[in-house]
């Protein structure tokens, strides 16, 4: 384990080294293209409190962000496992590269529309968890790979393997392909049989080359309980590890074996072979994963620190025991459990309006006014940070700086 | 009521003029900002079958949309209250104008940003119907109002009227207000004295011009069967019905009285005074308001046209009696009843999962394999539509423009 002051140190260098990134004109953290794109009345100033915020505002504490990104790096240290953290929860080119500066190996997105934006961002090391299956995405996908040699996109169909390979070779290049395999009946091929075949195929394709495998079980990340969840996800993951181990006897280049979420990222290091987990929401954590439970705390999930928050405005008071707030559907979701009112353990917080939030009451701890600003943890963290263009990162409360959610939107 | 062929005419004629608004460099509808700042590759062609779409996309039909507006005109025509079609719904400059050319009075917005983004894109008469309760939001506000002297803005407190007449006079203005009157618990004034005292008092401060009221029922527009919906829709609204008698009593110029919705557009019709309707999803419909039932059908509203729809592909189909898609909840968010698979009634369509959607079927009307695409009827157009930054209009399956969601993201 590193030490405070060691892993204070290269979180600092990572935070710099990422503010560098969006400063080349003004001194904390502000471009002027964000300032004519993103911000409303381009009066915002930087340092100002996060309380003056016109409302709902997306926030990321960072303090609480990098002690995220350390938790991770420091619960992966002892073992051979890396991350590599799944950008579908952030969207943001930004954090991606405060990922990549505390030692992820690269990150993963779920769309080609969010490979494209985070590469255009200047993200090279993608891995693309989900099949290309259109002649549309194949085309961006390969329009991706022959730019950047760092892209590997899964695959885990034969038909679209060859589609891939003529697709690569039309191209002029040897596309990088990893073999989804099935934990579960979303997505993937079976393991086994179908899943060996393909890889097989895959590295007998012209225009491929076999790295490895995926195998991602949506489904355990938020069984409640880490002895439940941790029995579970080592007993699913069985057919998909044998199927690794088969690929690795079949003289196959496994050197990929990646999969986990947040919910598994300190179990998936058990698996034999596995080289990376795909944690995303461990960044920003929500009201879904705090209920998890974790290898500490059986009820509450405290290896990550809810660092994602949304602030609205009370815009209504005049019934008792009910205060409306700005901040509903289309800034929330409709997501469960419910957002936290952070300070009010007795509000009972409901985003089911589109445009309203909705708090029924019997105590609060200050009697609450219109124009009143409360401040939210989040349901579930990766559609809601989709719901915003920016996301203001803030330091005891003051905004550091302004990030745009750079694949906002894309679900392609 | 119109003949069908002269409500042909001036559907024809809101659709050419509003898509001239669209063309000034190509045939069909089609900016060359649309082109670089939403197209993904450059490269789609109008007229383009949709089914090339890549997805997940976002289409309207323009025949269905047509229909839609002419049935509102229809509807209302025999009675003296207009529409003022509340744009949360759509966000769109182009349907909001389409909606003006159609015969609407003006259009609602919910938010103070929803209104900036409509009336940079020329949309001037607009009724914002929520109250501005921060500085940061009253300042907006009148920055709009400075420049269109067709804003409106809503007001339900007095400390609010007095901090919008305090903003109206800095801003060398006189700002134009509606009461907005409580129907329900959500947002507005009391009905009865409180908010007489209020329109009173916005009568007499001397930056603000008092035009009326709203009184707005979410609660009633899905109460299921119109009879039932008529009956506690009439009912619910009384309060407000009598406060707008003691306004025009009291000799206040109560020269707007809105509200109504999709659910209630010919209903609201039967309140004394009442002026217009805010229907917003009657363009678009949706699950949720297909089933509340009509005037004409108990069991289906039929009144309007499920014009909006979603494309998505199939991406996995080796497990029995499930294909998985992919459209999920940042397609289609998890509002209910289930998302409806056009041609095959038996599918049940769930997107619950971020980034896919899972169909569960016995039975299918052809076989389904992956890279199929499939069209959906979303759950809740509103909060759907917000997920996209543009929407392709089609007629005859062929792509005749692309529209910008003008107001996507805009929840301040």
């Amino acid at each position: 384990m590193t030490s405070p002051s060691s892993r204070r140190g290269f979180l600092t260098a990572a935070v710099t080294s990422a503010a560098a990134l969006w400063t080349p004109r003004r001194a904390r953290g502000f471009t002027a293209r964000e300032l004519s794109a993103h911000v409303v009345d381009g009066k915002l100033d930087l340092g100002v409190s996060k309380w003056e915020l016109d409302t709902p505002a997306l926030c990321v504490d960072l303090d609480k962000l990098e002690q995220n990104l350390a938790a991770l790096r420091t619960g992966l240290a002892a073992t051979r496992v890396a991350s590599r953290p799944h950008a579908k929860t952030h969207k943001c080119a930004a954090i991606a590269k405060l990922q990549l500066a505390s030692g992820s190996i690269g990150i993963c997105t779920a769309k080609v529309s969010e490979a494209e934006a985070l590469f255009a961002e200047g993200l090279t090391k993608i891995l693309m968890t989900t099949a290309n299956v259109t002649r549309a995405k194949i085309a961006r996908a390969m329009a991706i790979a022959k730019r950047n040699r760092d892209f590997v996109q899964a695959v885990d169909h034969p038909d679209n393997a060859r589609e891939l390979s003529a697709a690569a070779k039309a191209a002029g290049i040897t596309a990088d392909v990893v073999v989804d395999v099935a934990v579960g009946t979303r997505t993937g091929v079976p393991a086994g049989d179908q899943a060996l075949a393909l890889a097989q195929l895959v590295d007998t394709l012209p225009n491929l080359r076999f790295r490895g495998m995926l195998a991602y079980d949506g489904g355990a990340q938020h069984i409640k309980g880490y002895r439940a969840r941790s029995e579970q996800a080592l007993e699913r993951i069985q057919p998909a590890a044998q199927t690794y181990e088969r690929m690795k006897a079949g003289g196959l280049n496994v050197e990929i074996f990646s999969g986990g979420g947040t919910g598994t990222y300190d179990i998936m290091t058990k698996v034999p072979g596995f080289t990376d987990v795909q944690a995303g929401s461990y960044v920003f954590m929500d009201t879904q994963y705090l209920e998890i439970g974790g290898a500490r705390d059986e009820a509450v999930f405290t290896d990550f620190a809810p660092s994602l928050t949304v602030l609205t405005t009370v815009v209504n008071a005049y019934f008792p025991g009910r205060l409306t707030t700005d901040a509903g559907t289309k800034a929330l979701t409709l997501n469960k459990p419910d957002p936290i009112v952070i300070g009010e353990p007795g509000f009972a917080y409901t985003a089911g309006s589109d445009e309203f939030g909705v708090i029924r009451y019997e105590n609060a701890t200050k009697p609450c006014k219109v124009g009143d600003k409360l401040e939210l943890i989040v349901p579930h963290c990766d559609p809601v940070v989709n719901e915003y263009d920016v996301v203001y990162a803030t330091r005891k409360d003051r905004v550091e700086a302004v990030w745009p959610i750079t694949a906002r939107g894309k679900s392609q």
